[in-house]
């Protein structure tokens, strides 16, 4: 089964991969990882597939392109392999039981490329992880952001999508941060309170939330205890059951 | 007035800056520009602030990030300098009519640094440009992706958005996106025609639409051609004058 960790930069997509993929080879698994940032420099798992050996961002930077502009035209320079790409996965998929998939440094580079959008529509049922950093959760209406933006990325990718409050061992107070991600009533409760701009909107985007989509189940992880790795492995295998593929 | 122009890599946010402000200027408004981008190398205007005087993508990699590492650390050197940079936004304000801001290459980089949510939280009222470029227009879901991406900004950053489809130069058939864009009623039943997993979701976020934002208007503009200037020069004013800062 694919599993895909996409998150914003810096979330722990690359740790997490390497680190989940370890315990699931500990755990008699095959796992296949493949890279699909063209500008990290170094990888911490092996690759059995990797896009810096069609183009990295550093030898477009040396073209005289930013980072930023080098890092799109990375992709665009990938688009026409991308039939490559779809097939090696398909591929791998049939050799091992796990393939992790680490994005790019930043989440848009895949979700505004039709690099990734191509890839992600021809996989078989991809589950994608979306990782953020309890760093990003302040305020109420982060909350509804972060179960928003995952659903933005179910639209755009057609695949389903797994929040994951990642580095969870940075976390003291847990429960807090469980009960806005999961209990629905409780943030609309307190967005109501919030007059702000921002406070009103997302009252009413989570209004809605329970219309959308059933109660979204958050797995709640860390790289460095382990903490969470039990549950998503049971979730990723729940999904690749319900698809068919395997029962 | 304070208007960010924010949008994916590419989808023409630092040429339009140039563009607009020079045709404000022509129509003898006072502009100020401000570069927020770390890691952009030449840009066509003259800004009276520059976060590149305080850090660069570029320094930062050569201490051996990567790009997107490289990026996110210059915000991270940024943020304790924010009230610096609301501060001199402020005074530029004041002497000018227009200031307009050109948002980093990756807009998550805007998104989810507590640099860019500080610095537009603590602005008067900005107005922010939402740029996205026909090419990434393909499904009906992509509209409604766009849409709702829209409102993922106002969420994040509390602005009042609006969506401007950019290089309307590159289109022929202006009349279709235009219908897609603003017709919620045409997009929905659309949606409701496509049976795959993006479908539903998007048919489902298009129908909540009315009930979440009274009509958007969209601004179709080129920095090429200056096609849709005066709209946004009119949608900018009118946003100011209902702020109050000016009647
Ligand atoms: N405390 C803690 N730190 C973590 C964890 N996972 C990752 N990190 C740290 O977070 C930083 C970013 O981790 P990465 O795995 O490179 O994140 P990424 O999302 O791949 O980053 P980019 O690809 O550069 O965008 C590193 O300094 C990691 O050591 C975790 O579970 N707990
Ligand atoms: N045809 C056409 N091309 C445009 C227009 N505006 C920008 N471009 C082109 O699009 C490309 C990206 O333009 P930029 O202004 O650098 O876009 P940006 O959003 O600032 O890009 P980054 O900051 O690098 O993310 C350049 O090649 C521009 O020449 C337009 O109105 N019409
Ligand atoms: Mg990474
Ligand atoms: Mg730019």
């Amino acid at each position: 089964m694919i599993l895909t960790f996409m998150g914003t930069a810096g979330s722990g997509k690359t740790t997490l991969t390497r680190e989940f993929g370890r315990y699931l080879e500990e755990n008699g698994h095959r796992v296949a990882y493949v890279n699909l940032d063209t500008g990290v420099r170094h990888i911490p798992y092996n690759p059995s597939l990797d896009v810096r050996e069609n183009v990295t961002a550093w030898e477009i930077m040396e073209e005289g392109y930013g980072p930023n502009g080098a890092i799109v035209e990375s992709y665009d320079k990938l688009l026409p392999h991308v039939e490559f790409y779809i097939d090696t996965i398909l591929r791998l998929n049939e050799e091992n039981d796990y393939i992790l998939l680490d994005t790019p440094g930043q989440m848009e580079t895949f979700l505004f490329h039709e690099f990734g959008v191509r890839l992600m529509e021809n996989l078989p049922e991809p589950l994608a992880a979306y990782l953020f950093s309890p760093d990003i959760l302040k305020k109420p209406y982060d909350f509804c952001f972060v179960k928003f933006f995952s659903l933005m990325i179910d639209l755009r990718l057609g695949t389903t999508t797994v929040p994951v409050l990642s580095k969870v061992d940075t976390v003291r107070d847990i429960e807090r941060y469980r009960r806005y991600l999961e209990d629905t009533d409780y943030l609309t409760a307190k967005l109501k309170l919030d007059p702000s701009t921002q406070g009103l909107l997302a009252y009413k985007l989570c209004s809605m939330l329970p219309e959308l989509t059933p109660p979204t189940r958050v797995v709640y992880v860390s790289a460095k205890t382990r903490d969470g790795f039990d549950e998503l492995e049971t979730l990723a295998y729940e999904h690749y059951c319900t698809c068919g593929d395997l029962t």
